[in-house]
């Protein structure tokens, strides 16, 4: 059994979340950035939008009872709204009022006090969805414009809620010349990521990271484990102990 | 805080699993395969030989107390020899039949009932250091020869111990043609692997799963959260609950 050695960076999401571990993915570049300081927990689960994930969230968050045996999350990340945004009558699609209060009541989760899974150690970043390329995207569900819509309306939550957003619909937006067709540069289909895709919303977030949460910025961090060349060889045993990652040496 | 939601493999070894997550590495690969399965932690520690990781076990791994809070290690991966087979006089030297009485020792603390480690649920692969490259390597710690000796030892404590080990010394010995200037083709750097590397320990790994312990090979498994498409729409938190990934439907 696994002892709870590291604490963790916990991504929630869909398959943008879910395909993170492919060469080049987010997950993937957190992970090595990370390594030996936080696990990487990937919680995407594609095709699921916000109705979903908060049934998901109740499950795979520790409740306060629990939370002394589970790994503390040091950054959440809930990155949705790709799929909330399909098209009126698709089933995977989540009115635009609803998306908001969904994102709002899984944010209250984790930071509201009178709330089972309250963790006020967890910080939370916002992710918005990616513009689309319908000409690229095999069937009728997705429209460029509402996509853009629910992305403002994660900008719009990270206000009212004070968070950090990455706002990953302008910025790769913007660096495919603002052109629906400039998308396709950072897509692999038309919805999901391709690695020049997931390399600037890592970007992104190791940004946000060290302008809101400086302190858990992977540079900051030490390794649990020492570096093998500070190993005293005379008395390993006494450097080999495990370290919080948040302590400074 | 995170609760314990998927199973885990557990990887345990020095700088050729840490750098397992990099592009095309073997923990990337293998979190791909895996995911929504069983979660994968990278428990690498660049420059560590065996005496050090038993050291490391013991805090890495949950003691029989802690297990009932702990996520169960379906799998643990040990992957060491690179760093021990470093010559006579050089710090992270191990002798080869320390070496082998460490790695034993290793195995003894997860499958002796007597063990404060004892975890009879958790299947153990061994892996062979693979080939160095001297002409490339920077320095003269590394030996040829001395390392297919301690990728030697390893596969004699694999029969000893009737365990699956995967031969990655000889598998990319022959693939380079037999012989040392070939390896250039998996290496970086003359010690540590390349993608190709990877791809080859990743593909002896995903094999020996499927010989030595089926019932945990990623296709076996199904998705802790159903696949959104099975979600039914009329009432989804019936069909949103948590599955353990081993219960097949």
């Amino acid at each position: 059994m696994a002892g709870n050695v590291q604490d963790v960076i916990m991504c929630l999401g869909d398959s943008l979340t879910q395909k993170g571990w492919s060469e080049g993915g987010l997950i993937q570049r957190l992970s090595e950035a990370y390594i030996r300081k936080l696990d990487v927990l990937n919680r995407g689960f594609g095709g699921y939008q916000t109705d979903w994930a908060i049934q998901v969230l109740e499950q795979i968050f520790a409740k306060q009872h629990e939370q002394h045996h589970a790994p503390k999350v040091q950054l959440l990340t809930i990155w949705y709204g790709a799929n909330d945004a399909a098209v009126d009558g698709d089933s995977q699609h989540v009115p635009v009022n609803r998306f908001k209060s969904n994102l709002k009541q899984m944010i209250d989760m984790i930071r509201s006090p009178a709330s089972s899974w309250y963790s006020p150690d967890t910080r939370i970043v916002l992710i918005t969805p990616p513009p689309v390329n319908t000409d690229m995207w095999n069937n009728h569900t997705r429209d460029f414009d509402r996509t853009r819509e629910y992305a403002e309306a994660v900008k719009e939550v990270a206000q009212e809620t004070q968070l950090p957003v990455l706002d990953t619909w302008t910025a790769l937006y913007d660096a495919a010349g603002r052109t629906m067709g400039g998308c396709s540069n950072f897509l692999t289909d038309g919805l999901h990521l391709n690695s020049a895709g997931y390399e600037i919303i890592y970007g992104l977030l190791i940004n946000a990271i060290a302008e809101h949460y400086p302190e858990i910025h992977c540079d900051k961090l030490q390794n649990v484990f020492i570096p093998w060349d500070q190993v005293l060889s005379g008395d390993p045993r006494i450097t080999l102990q495990k370290r919080n990652a948040l302590v400074n040496r």
